[in-house]
């Protein structure tokens, strides 16, 4: 059995991404600026911010941070929103979520210019990938798509079992991996909370990628000998042996798991870490206009 | 073993929006018009047109048509589509596929303002379906759908199979299949050429959707007892029972695995005649504002 580390896996993309970079500026090019937009005082949200900041400074990109107050309109986001769209000299946007409830979510996703959306949630961008044209694609999938790559895991021909079906994990990945492409060319089974036979389905694959949010809800016996285990789900657990007073579990007991499978993702350290490279290489993507080489979506 | 009756069904939906129009007349409203745009002069191509035309009159739609030369350039026919999209008159509008090789068909669906886009091409259309948003939705899955909702087939937990993942039949209604919806909320798992156990997986099907372009692919070993058949396909097979010379045929040897179905789609007949019904629904759509309230995608 082999761990997919997915630290070290993220940490040589930042490599490769800040060679670029110092590339682009020995051109006398402009570095990559990431614009983070964060509505209200959220803990956890202030700390993904800031570790995308750190992770941009890191690799060289310009970083900026817009703060709302949590009392600020839907109307004063959307103009924060126009403000960056229309900045030529900012590549990418993120509007960290949740948003406070005054705001319509969608709304906000849909403001955001597809060209920029390096989170890659605008319906344009899900469609493009969809139906197989270049697109952001969002950063979990993506990360999922470079583990297995960076890993040489064989996926075509393969049996995938994909257990979710939400908009930004479950969903987009169960269509990666079935696409004519390499990674890709799965056999994809998606499973959700109205499967029926869910055991007797994610035994059978060959390639099983859990994103459906239920901590250890995969055991031992719903994984095939020699399977590849990709784990999306974090949680915590209380946990005497830990300072903090928890540990971080994901959606498959990893313990007994780990055993049968061929490759498997620690949590921490499997797909989480995957998720800042991935936004990383779409804001670079975005500094090269590499996805809209032109207004081509008008 | 029922067969699912595609023309009658069919019917049913214009009769639906022949009264619905009337109300809309009798209210002083517009008719719903739908603008078709037809490149060169493919015979088959002007005969799917024509039929579009006559379904539209035959429901008390407004229906135009455009028709360009094979030789006029990418250029003439944007200019063709920016004016039906400037048009208020105009609800819907398709373009009428295959284009002459000179022309970028996807530059072309990309054109069609997404409001306009009946067709469900645009990848805008193709990404808010796919992340469960209001959304024009193609022809054909959509026509799947409502085949399985008005012969009140239950889908939800089901195990379906679709065979086929292309961008305009075998990806989107695999993902409306698996979507938290009714008819949906089935377990999916999407085949395709380079599936290896193929007969393994569709024998399990207790919905077995074929959309893989293959002249009676399917037979009855790889179907399982009781199993609802859906086929898309439809190919020309030399006959010397017809006075044309041939029959149609589907993706599905509908001799023997209609014995084993428990609901089954003909070929002709099944599929088919719902297409036309899909797109005058979506044109319906159109000139109700429904999946579009506002320009909300901007």
């Amino acid at each position: 059995m082999k761990i997919i580390d997915g630290k070290s896996i993220s940490n040589q993309i930042k490599s490769e991404i800040s060679a670029e970079v110092a590339k682009i500026i020995d051109n006398n090019g402009r570095a990559p600026h990431l614009a983070s937009i964060l509505v209200g005082e959220d803990p956890a949200s202030q700390t993904y911010v800031e570790n995308k900041a750190k992770a941009c400074k890191k690799v060289g990109f310009v970083s900026s941070k817009y703060n709302l107050s949590a009392k600020d309109s839907e109307n004063d986001l959307l103009e924060t929103i126009e403000f960056l769209n229309n900045d030529q000299n900012v590549d990418g946007i993120i509007v960290q979520l949740p948003l406070p409830e005054h705001i319509d979510e969608k709304k906000i996703i849909q403001a955001v210019k597809p060209e920029k959306d390096v989170d890659g949630f605008h319906p344009i961008n899900a469609g493009r990938m969809a139906i197989g044209l270049p697109a952001y694609i969002s950063a979990t999938p993506f990360g999922i798509m470079q583990l297995l790559q960076r890993s040489e895991i064989e996926t075509k021909g393969k049996n995938c079992v994909v257990i979710g079906r939400s908009n930004i994990v479950g969903r987009p990945v169960s269509i990666l991996m079935s696409q004519n492409a390499d990674p890709g060319n799965a056999t994809v089974t998606v499973c959700h909370s109205k499967t029926k036979n869910l055991q007797e389905i994610s035994s059978n694959a060959d390639i099983l990628i859990v994103a459906i949010g239920k901590p250890e809800l995969v055991n031992a016996d719903m994984v095939k000998q020699g399977a590849v285990v990709i784990d999306v789900g974090i949680h915590r657990k209380p946990s005497t042996e830990k300072k903090s007073g928890f540990k971080l579990i994901g959606d498959v007991k990893f313990d007994e798991v780990s055993k049968k499978a061929s490759y498997i993702t620690p949590v921490p350290g499997g797909v989480g870490p995957m998720t800042i490279a991935s936004l990383l290489i779409n804001t670079l993507k975005a500094s090269k206009k590499e996805i809209y080489p032109q207004t081509e979506h008008n």
